[in-house]
């Protein structure tokens, strides 16, 4: 049921032709109310999409009734002309729909540099529109798939009101906010300023962990919508735990379908002074391609750990740094510990515990390792 | 025949025992003066091996009559018994040659975290002070080898005086300064203060804007010694433009040895605010997986040097920028311009060129893509 599952949204799937091989590329998401009520999150990368351009206009009252999602082309260094296909896309929804074309939101995705076909995106839209239900989650969730290999969605239930979630996302996947794009519905009944808070708050130690490749897309965008259709005003804490745990499961299926991973690896840092410090760590580490190759070949290579800790600014002593890999502490002071024999890290889930020893504070990345297949996928990407 | 060109200089290359390859793995080379005048830089990482931390002290009084290398080992991450291989590494070398360890400088490079054997390098440092001639410096230079394929060399010649120079390096190549080790060496008689300030200019223009693959060493040094043989006192001018020219030689004979890269890619940004500006987007692009990855393809993957610009902080409008790669302009004013058909992306050499109308500066770093064999080699490096 996906972005469906909570009261007052539907959705729809459609093949419009923008995918040469005919597969899904346009979704539609509408909130049909009673509130309307919405916030999002966009890429900090300062070369944005058209659509990221348009959506955060759309924003910035707090109201969004729809959202159309593409896939087949990122709209992206497009110039006036993509930007008029994005306004086009929205002026489409809002016309099909009779809502104002200042509340839909637009995400697109796919190679980034190459014109949307306007006229294309439009019969889409109506398309899509026709084809709007309560059963329409789940093509949504396949028509934003790019070199995804399977659809993402979540649903969490609380008492009396739900969360449902789509995701896509691959490969340029780190989200500062990656070409990510999520969309997040609940039929909680939250006002635009506390779903911000608990959007930012979510995005922030889920998305905003996940480091898959280093790169930074001009797409991102992850939008939350109310309808407020449950009746149901949940408390900010357990609302914002409740998205927490729906990010944190998309997060995850991000990673597990990162392009040409074989492993998920998880890179916990503790005993920092700040979760800021944990975090530029961790992330040193998650972005080190020496270290990425060296799981991938299943070599627990701990020197590469310090070696890429030690180009950040986080306060530690490298004669007071532990490295566990799975399990096994391979370094315990700055020295060979445990022989790295000991390390298995032929499952595809693989876990890497750094302790500073500097403070109380910790945070973790997920990632994955740097593969023949990647560098095969991403060599041919626009073949 | 490298850094024993200049007069003054001898050197010797050994098979020590330190690889079990049985090749040759530890070289010396001593300035028999008259001056003894040195500078050397070093990595900027803060996790720093054992053999900088000493060379770190040795190099403060701006004096050294040798330097010891050692392939095999990087004596980093090895705790204080580590640090004491290297002080008998230094000590065995002043012994028989009769100099103070304070002046002898160390070099290491090779696995991290793994103790090397004190005898065997006590051992070798005798054996190779025994075989130092005019003739050492070739040797020198395969001894420092690891994933090199071939030594580098480099001498410049000046009117009365020489530069001899020898590096080595392959992977966790982003000198900050990279596992880069470089020797030079010079008959020009000046004093440390103006070889430290010549060192400097040169590398920060050569060294620093190598850029393979975004990893930086434990263990990058960059040693300078002058023996004032030559009798000639240059002007700083010309001996730091001399001096840049060695670094360049061999900073690009390191970028085409990188590990597994099939393209050697010079990424110049022109029309920056300021020099830090360009080098900072010319360095987001070098370290691009995807934009790497797309090179390694033939790809002329515009998009994805826009993308990755978008993460730097230097002041441009992504609607102003132009992006050429070999020759082709690809992108113009943030749109597409001449079709990616025309770009030829199979010679090795490859030169994208980044126009940002933004200001008068310009930086050029080099870097290499990111292919399969880079995921190999640095997947199976500890076995």
């Amino acid at each position: 049921m996906t972005v469906t599952l909570p009261a007052g949204f539907e959705a729809a799937g459609i093949a419009a032709g923008l995918k040469r091989s005919g597969a899904l590329d346009l979704a539609v998401v509408v909130n049909r109310g009673p509130s309307h009520a919405a916030a999002a999150v966009f890429t900090s990368n300062r070369a944005k999409a058209n659509p990221v351009i348009w959506s955060q206009q759309v924003i910035q009252d707090g109201v969004a009734s729809a959202i159309v999602l593409n896939s087949g082309g990122a709209n992206c260094f497009t110039g006036p002309e993509g930007f008029q296909v994005t306004h086009r896309t929205a002026e489409a929804a809002a016309s099909a729909l009779g809502v104002s074309a200042g509340d839909v939101l637009v995400c697109s995705t796919g190679l980034i540099g190459e014109q949307l076909d306007g006229e294309v995106v439009e019969e889409g839209v109506l398309s899509a529109v026709d084809r709007l239900g309560a059963d329409g989650g789940e093509d949504a969730a396949r028509a934003i798939m790019t070199t995804d290999t399977t659809p993402k969605t979540a649903v969490v239930q609380v008492d009396g009101w739900r969360i449902g979630g789509m995701a896509k996302g691959a490969g340029m996947l780190a989200p500062g906010l990656a070409t990510m794009l999520v969309v997040l519905t609940t039929d909680a009944d939250l006002p635009a300023a506390e779903l911000d808070a608990a959007l930012r708050q979510a995005t922030r130690v889920t998305f905003d962990r996940l480091d898959s490749d280093g790169c930074m897309s001009t797409n991102d965008q992850v939008t939350l919508m109310a309808s407020g259709a449950s009746g149901v005003v949940p408390d900010a804490a357990t609302f914002t735990e409740a998205l927490t745990t729906a990010c944190r499961d998309l997060a995850l299926q991000l990673q597990a379908d990162a392009e040409g991973a074989s492993h998920d690896i998880a890179i916990e840092v503790v005993g920092a002074v700040s979760e800021d410090d944990a975090v530029e760590v961790a992330r040193s580490v998650a972005r080190n391609n020496l270290f990425k190759a060296a799981i991938f070949g299943n070599d627990p290579n701990w020197g590469r750990v310090l070696a890429a800790i030690g180009t950040t600014k986080a306060p530690f002593d490298p004669y007071l740094v532990d490295v566990s890999m799975n399990g096994v502490r391979v370094c315990h002071a700055g020295r060979p510990d445990q022989p790295r024999e000991l390390v298995d890290l032929a499952p595809r889930a693989t876990h890497v515990l750094i302790e500073l020893h500097a403070g109380e504070a910790s945070a973790t990345i997920w990632t994955n390792d740097l593969t023949h297949d990647y560098v095969h996928e991403n060599s041919a990407y626009a073949s």
